[in-house]
């Protein structure tokens, strides 16, 4: 079992990728004290035209100080859409010794495309994780399942994304027999927390042979956010799995738990609708953010993105 | 299928059992239009030397005021520990024609004197559900499981309490099972959430053959706090068990959601690992409450504790 802790990259969607040094600082150094086996610092990309803080370019100073101070290995993320095989030298060759793993976010209709990517990625000498999207609609899509058998030899993790945050335990049991019955690559599995099932659907993936699982402290994270490091590890403490030092813990968590009462993510009503009906939370997020439309409202509005996606 | 909605009766930990008129209002009228069969309003209970608000002790007016605006059956929950047969004349005689089924919170050492008490109010002609405490420990108390066989004929409902919020959905079927070797009374189920398991216990508890089970609104309710009546609601609608009105749904949320930013329920570190290791979530809430301990000095109690219990 190894613990991949996303909360930089993954809480950036409520920060625009911007944090204070001294609060990361505090976190790295938590979590060298942690049973987790990786960190992942945050994007790395081309620039782009809006503005995104540093986490999402990943700059080599920025790399350097954390490399410096943490004892985990580290990782970056490519978004695969916006990243083409031609791009890996230039993007990731200055990374060589400070990253020691790369993975892609794949939606599964350019799987294809990501294979390319992956094999310039391991030429230029870096492991390479797939996390590829929507795993609620994979059986319904048997010409990417086919695609699976590229997994093995390639992929150092296979992961399996719960986007929408709305699989329960027996979905993730039925996913991973899918995935296994072509590819024996090491599998990890990434849960969103609309339903409050990132821990049981975490377990459940471990539980069925998946090597490495996600979590973010506090569940920062895109929309309704993710499986809590804090809680994955305390669950995991009472099992005698993993061995806490709950000091270090709690210096990881109180700083992010004080941003959260400003930036208020995590699962509410609006998200519930959107896990449960497998509709994209990227919507809701922003008709949160603005804190003009009422519960309602946004509820409403799901309900006629659910309905038009049915009539489709 | 029945649903029981006990927000006010559970939240009122957090505001020493005071509510805004208005609120209620609000509350019982969004309920009025959702698929909730029951409505809890609060204890019913003999004067206490401490101040404690009125849905701590239900007074006439407020239960006509309720009866007279919900379309709902209403229920009440009385302390096993505060109250003996011999109370029950003048304690729930006034009630008749308000109040639907008494509850009584019994913890299972006194399951003898709780039917005693059960026993009264049927004879006040009052159905009565027992909710009893620390289903995690039954399994090693088989002289309370004995007890069982007097529920037949007596309780409407039998419910099973998650007090420490630290039981799994394998131990949810587990204790079913073991409840069933005695008894066919009608089963309920009162989860906390403590490890983010409320609903997954809850819909494994359906799964499983229990008739009732208890939310509250926002998850409201004592220390961690409860299944989330909403995300409950949500979960059955997207699985066409129920037909949800989501406007009335924003409704009822919208007013403990702003409450909350205040009260701050729901789960932390401090009880996750009280859940994680069936420590009684009391203890934590006094803590937390003071506001003058860290993340890490609540822990550190908690482990201490924890280490006392396995050494006596």
């Amino acid at each position: 079992m190894k613990l991949l802790d996303c909360t930089l990259r993954d809480g950036g969607y409520y920060t625009n990728w911007d944090f204070d040094q001294e609060l990361v600082d505090q976190y790295i150094l938590a979590m060298n004290d942690l049973p987790v086996d990786y960190i992942e610092v945050g994007y790395r990309s081309k620039p782009m035209k809006n503005y995104l803080g540093e986490y999402f370019y990943c700059p080599l100073y920025l790399l350097r100080r954390i490399r410096e101070k943490s004892t985990k290995k580290l990782t970056i993320i490519l978004n695969e859409k916006d990243v083409r095989a031609e791009d890996v030298p230039g993007l990731l060759g200055p990374l060589d010794g400070l990253i020691d793993l790369i993975r892609i976010a794949v939606d599964p209709k350019n799987i294809g495309r990501a294979i390319q990517l992956a094999e310039a990625i391991k030429s230029a000498g870096f492991p390479v994780a797939f996390n590829v999207m929507y795993m609620s609609s994979w059986k319904d899509t048997p010409e990417f399942i086919e695609e699976l058998v590229n997994m093995d030899g390639l992929a150092t993790y296979f992961y399996m994304v719960d986007s929408y945050g709305g699989v329960y335990p027996k979905d993730v049991a039925e996913t991973i027999a899918l995935v296994r019955s072509k590819t024996h690559v090491p599998l990890g599995f990434h849960g969103h927390n609309n339903l409050e099932l990132g821990l049981i659907n975490t377990l459940t993936a471990l539980e069925h042979g998946v090597e490495i699982v996600d979590a973010t402290i506090t569940g920062m994270g895109r929309g309704a956010g993710n499986l809590k490091t804090e809680l994955l590890l305390t669950a995991l403490s009472a099992q005698e799995k993993v061995s806490v030092n709950y000091n270090s813990l709690s210096k990881a968590v109180e700083p992010f738990a004080k941003m959260q009462k400003d930036y208020e993510w995590g699962t509410n009503l609006p998200y519930m609708v959107s896990g449960a009906n497998s509709l994209p939370q990227k919507d809701v997020m922003s008709w949160m953010g603005k804190n003009r439309y009422g519960l309602d409202t946004i509820v409403n509005a799901l309900h006629n993105q659910k309905n038009n996606i049915s009539d489709n």
